[in-house]
């Protein structure tokens, strides 16, 4: 059977702007003679809509959207698409009120063919709280002319028992419709990217393909909402390979035969290169569905600033792009000249705006109740909450998109000025760490100098106050990162970290300290785009607890 | 039996200290002559956990200290106590690594004796990202002496057919545990509490009571753990009544004695009292466990602040409370009068900044990317943020939380500046639609003036710029707030709100889709002390969608 794989963009809410797009790829799919096309989970309403969801109006717009699309489609091509469905006891279960579910879309007709028996909650997903969990998954079996095509919804195909170490639910869905005959599967999806996730999905894919002695054809969601950053990756597996390469980050529509021999590897890309991908798209995606295409940048003269303002270059153009400089007293002198040569570099704007009249007016202002104090943290967290002012004056002003230039590796031990630093629409790079910003600034520079290299060399200052460096309060970064890593991303004791890294155990909990009294901080952190399984917004604690580790 | 209903107060995370105070509860009632002594649903970790629950040396330091609590009972005791039990797939499920149990404690022995079933995965409650649900009901039933005890966690007494309106659940644990041949019920609680919360648990107590012929014993957590505010409010429910008064937000330990007959009604408490009783726990609650005991707060002379003051005084004392009023040339005379007199009738201390000299300097600063352009919304936000940064200034320098003035109305359509007033560790009345915060204001005058009543008549503004009022940009609150509620709280249409109350639907419109661009002010949002059963927290929706209605 030739199935078109449709890797589409979905926006959440747009269910008229998603219902185009349909229509646009299921066009080209019949042009090009798919006897089949197959969409991405929950196309027509878009990946995540939260709380939509609780809304029947949403539901009702929902479900008028997807009359009209069925209406619209090329007459004699099957669709398959990921859509909404009301639960309404229809089904004796006394549940949640929705499935998420696929409908096949054929000859003006809907007809609801499979619903998602596995639901992701856990990290950033929250399905339980929407889905009631399908139970039959034999059932999920849709059969168009000769075949009999067994249709699974994302997680449901992530339990296979003999390829994921650490199974989570009872059920195998690709199992019992491969046991129900199914003649090969589709898996519609919305995987969000994180590190090395593209390539794990395909070897799954191929690890059950050579199972069942069937083929598997994936159709991921691309594009990015917010946080979540779709990859695409599109892929389809027989038992001897890939049907065609998968392409990252970009729609696309590719058909595949299911009746011919597939032979093709996963193509692996380097870790910086799917790093500035993904954030490429972030930005991009957020900026234009959010609706503010131009953005600014507070410039220090640091590679955070400098790696976020190239991302945000590659991803809105340079034109669209402004950098302020905001230097004080203790600001040294390479820290503006860098800033210009990024400036140079990379084609944008930039203005200088000195803080240091501001300073002394804070200062006087202060007066009666700073009075016979010493200069400390306040004044410190001060300068930095003058900068961040003055970057949202000038996003008022002018509507720039304010991009927050925090790192990974500062979020979590909470390196940063609460209303000041972390100021921002969208923070680019909070989930990767600081070597990781070492590594992306490097492999920017493969080709030629974009960030300045005195940039990426010179040690990591905040310059709040004379001869500041991060490491007089912090372990070097390529030591603490392994750390912060063991302890947030993988939830080793504080023990078992100070074992792994040789970090004396007393340091270790003073680090594990320090992250947990950040909470507040990254509680009111913008939304970050995400690269890793373990990001802020996947992460949640309470803003304050009492549970500590020596 | 007599039954010692304990309502504590436990902290996240503070296992030691949740376990010394179960024990000190649990000899207060072996010395009244409890024959069994219930303590809330998970009382050794706190509630709510969240991601401590994923952390393998949380749960074992959890064990531990259940196994040192039993150690420490009196012997005699049994001792009913929400606890965390590993899954283990010792039940042959393979699913979450929890349940949310139950043990009975006696004679330095732990063994868990019920699991919870229904696990609520909505509004703030994510219970299905940690926890597996319990399938049997009827197993969670202990025999202590000639006592058959059917075992309850929250939740599983919120499904009662005949009660509750909109069931989420097929199974009734309760009804099972009945028919199972209980002779009476104890549920285990962490309810947190919304308005009108407190008696419908009772009267649902009761219904369940009648139609099971049978007791019913509730014990709820007390205290607040950042957002969530618990009332206790702890019961016991004959058929005919119920057993003792409600005591709500103090800890308690009340005996009931299950042969005797119960008459009482549930009590009801004014609305306005109840949402004061629940903010001063909350702020008190969060002040203490955070461990910043004092409260800093910008007073502008008008309501918001002017409530926010007085909750923070009844919480923690008036000498820990401190005002800052930073007028700039754009604020009336009777602004800072009206503050003046605030402080005076709280005692607090006030300090006055002007911020005159700051929006100067901002401007000089500012010129060479402002040149040329009219003043408008980045002017006014600056004032907003200098405020913001004066108020973090005071509390970086002498340790107080700032306590953010928001109200639900404001925050819902984005009347508000980020960075600016939403700053703060804590927003106390951001789940008070403003014709609440006026009405608990009166009733906190009921004895005399405590909020100067100009504060109270006045019409509301931002004093931002020359004469502007709310009202210039929003309709009078008493419209709005219904319209907002409505559309909110209850996820009625565009159409239904203007049908139901009579604002044109193109006004309707236009609200909703200020609600929905404010999103993203919210996700930065302090946290908000939750007395609705729609709070922030609790409404989850994406940063930016394109979901509209006209």
């Amino acid at each position: 059977m030739k199935v078109a794989l449709c890797q589409i963009d979905t926006t959440v809410g747009d269910l008229a702007g998603n219902v185009s797009r349909i229509v646009e790829y299921a066009n080209r799919a019949a042009s090009a003679g798919a006897e089949l096309a197959v969409f991405p989970e929950l196309a027509i309403c878009g990946y995540p809509a939260e709380d939509l969801l609780v809304r029947p109006a949403f539901l009702a717009a929902h479900d008028a959207e997807m009359q009209e699309l069925a209406a619209s489609l090329p007459p004699r091509l099957p669709v398959l698409v990921g859509c909404l469905e009301r639960n309404g006891r229809a089904h004796g279960l006394a549940g949640r009120d929705l499935f998420n579910a696929v409908a096949l879309l054929h000859g003006g007709q809907v007809r609801v063919v499979a619903r998602k028996c596995l639901l992701p909650t856990y990290d950033v997903f929250d399905e339980s709280r929407y889905f009631e969990p399908w139970r039959e998954p034999a059932r999920n079996l849709v059969v168009i002319g000769e075949h009999r095509i067994g249709v699974a919804v994302c997680e449901d195909g992530w339990n296979d028992a003999e390829f994921i170490e650490r199974r989570q639910y009872a059920l195998d869905p690709v199992e019992e419709l491969a046991k129900a005959g199914a003649d090969f599967i589709v898996n519609l999806s919305a995987s969000p990217w994180a590190l090395g996730k593209d390539v794990f999905r395909q070897r799954m894919g191929m690890a059950a393909a050579r199972r069942h002695g069937i083929p598997m054809v994936y159709v991921n969601l691309v594009g990015g909402n917010v946080e979540l950053q779709f990859d695409g990756a599109s892929f389809a597996a027989g038992p001897n390979g890939l049907a065609f390469e998968a392409s990252v980050f970009v729609e696309s529509m590719e058909i595949v035969d299911t009746a011919e021999s597939w032979q093709l590897a996963p193509t692996e890309y380097p870790d910086a290169e799917m790093h500035w991908r993904a954030l490429v798209q972030g930005i991009r995606g957020h900026a234009n569905k959010f609706g503010l295409p131009h953005a600014v940048i507070g410039l220090s003269g640091g590679i955070d600033s400098a790696l976020t303002a190239t991302l945000a270059v590659d991803a809105l153009g340079p034109k669209n792009v402004v950098g302020l400089a905001m230097p004080s007293a203790y600001s040294s002198d390479h820290s503006l000249e860098d800033a210009h040569s990024l400036a140079r570099n990379l084609g944008i704007e930039l203005h200088v705006l000195s803080i240091e009249s501001l300073q002394k007016t804070y200062a006087e202002v202060l007066e009666p109740v700073f009075a016979g104090t010493e200069p400390g943290l306040a004044e410190e967290n001060l300068q930095s909450r003058m900068r961040g002012a003055l970057l949202m004056a000038y996003s008022n002003k002018h509507g720039h998109l304010v991009l927050a230039t925090g790192n990974k590796s500062e979020c979590a031990v909470g390196y940063c000025t609460l209303y000041g630093d972390t100021n921002g629409g969208l923070a680019p790079i909070a989930d990767l760490w600081k070597t990781e910003v070492w590594a992306l600034a490097r492999w920017l520079n493969r080709e030629g100098e974009r960030i300045p290299a005195r940039t990426i060399e010179k040690p990591p200052s905040a310059e709040l106050r004379p001869d500041q460096f991060d490491s007089d309060s912090l372990p070097a970064y390529e030591e603490l990162d392994p750390v912060l890593r063991l302890l947030i991303e993988e939830e080793l004791s504080v023990g078992e970290v100070a074992q792994q890294t040789g970090m004396p155990r007393g340091r270790v909990a003073a680090m594990y300290s320090k992250v947990q009294l950040a909470e507040f901080k990254r509680y009111q952190y913008p939304p970050t785009l995400r690269v890793s399984d373990r990001c802020w917004s996947g992460r949640r604690l309470p803003v304050s607890h009492r549970y500590r580790e020596h």
